[in-house]
């Protein structure tokens, strides 16, 4: 069976959406992200991965695959019918890999990486500067479209869709751009996307207790 | 024929050497960065791409496809027959996603960029606290390789010789990792690699005069 480790609300979340999507059952271990321990056994999580980064894939074969970019094609193309990425050959099978780029360093590395990691204000006013223009690119492209890549749900969508739930606690009002509203809006009514965030808001929860 | 948007030693020179390793032509178009221009009609280069970043790929069809993770992919598979990137289907093509995003967000947005873009001390002491820790993933990986992915020379080794080449005006001594000195020695000593980096670097200097 498939494992993820993840942190609960942390960029692995667009995996765990993903697993969902595709109907593929894994078994989940949460990680402390700042401490890097497994929080079942306490375990150093730099034995898993020496990045000490979430999300880690362990494949059917033992092999662990990093970065969202990576994982995410890899669980979409493992149930191919689902759609959940454009096939190898198909032009938006690029298109897919632009939206991964981009929410993973524009939006992810350039402004909720700081913004949750960094305190002070010198550090942090960069990457609030920019933020608009980065969203900006984002909301043109979805006011005409339902998702991000072609006429169906991508893992591209999964990413984005997590990055857009994190820029309200980074202090980012996204009702500035009312499609990402209205698109983040109609992620949250899939069954799958609700019920991954949901699970992590409720172990998120119960780490802050 | 293909047109790459380029800035002269900008993350762009990977998809250059791309091109060149699959022994593609392609019409090169300069922009200054930070005024947005086209260099050789100085028109508005928001035009060509709203998000204002390099690279640009112009494809035969005048789509224009964005971010070095999507360009770098898509110019493999123009020439399966060069291997630059495995196969769809062949799980070391996961691992090549997985090295286009390690380096597009870990070293280019989360150290280089803030590098080159932001001036005051504060802004810089976190991503200067973390490159080592960063730099140490392939490090460790290339210690006993000779190529980021596989046998052969791939598009992530495009990626990870340009930001290395850039890792020394942003201050980073890479002697410091042995391994990834004797790559970019490899990597420079190829004929495509050497002649992309000449280019550009001729460039540059053309415009810093």
């Amino acid at each position: 069976m498939l494992q993820l480790y993840f942190s609960p609300m942390a960029c692995s979340l667009s995996s765990r959406i993903a697993l969902m999507e595709a109907g593929l059952e894994a078994r989940y271990h949460l990680v402390h992200l700042r401490t890097k321990k497994v929080a079942e056994d306490e375990a150093d999580f730099r034995g898993v991965s020496p990045k000490g980064a979430v999300p880690v894939l362990v494949l059917e074969n033992g092999e662990r695959l990093t970065e969202s970019a990576a994982v995410l094609q890899y669980i979409a193309d493992l149930k191919p019918e689902r759609g959940l990425a454009p096939q190898p050959g198909d032009v938006d099978r690029y298109r897919l890999q632009e939206w991964l780029s981009f929410v993973g360093a524009e939006i992810h590395k350039a402004f909720l990486f700081p913004t949750f990691w960094y305190q002070d204000d010198a550090s942090l006013a960069k990457p609030r500067g920019r933020i608009a223009q980065t969203l900006s690119v984002p909301s043109a492209h979805l006011a005409t479209r339902e998702f991000l890549v072609g006429e169906r749900f991508t893992v591209a969508d999964a990413h984005l869709a997590w990055a857009l739930l994190l820029l309200r606690p980074a202090g980012v009002d996204i009702a500035l751009w009312p499609p990402l509203v209205a698109y983040l809006e109609r992620m949250q009514a899939r069954p799958a996307v609700r019920d991954a965030i949901a699970t992590e808001m409720a172990l998120r929860k119960t780490m802050a207790a």
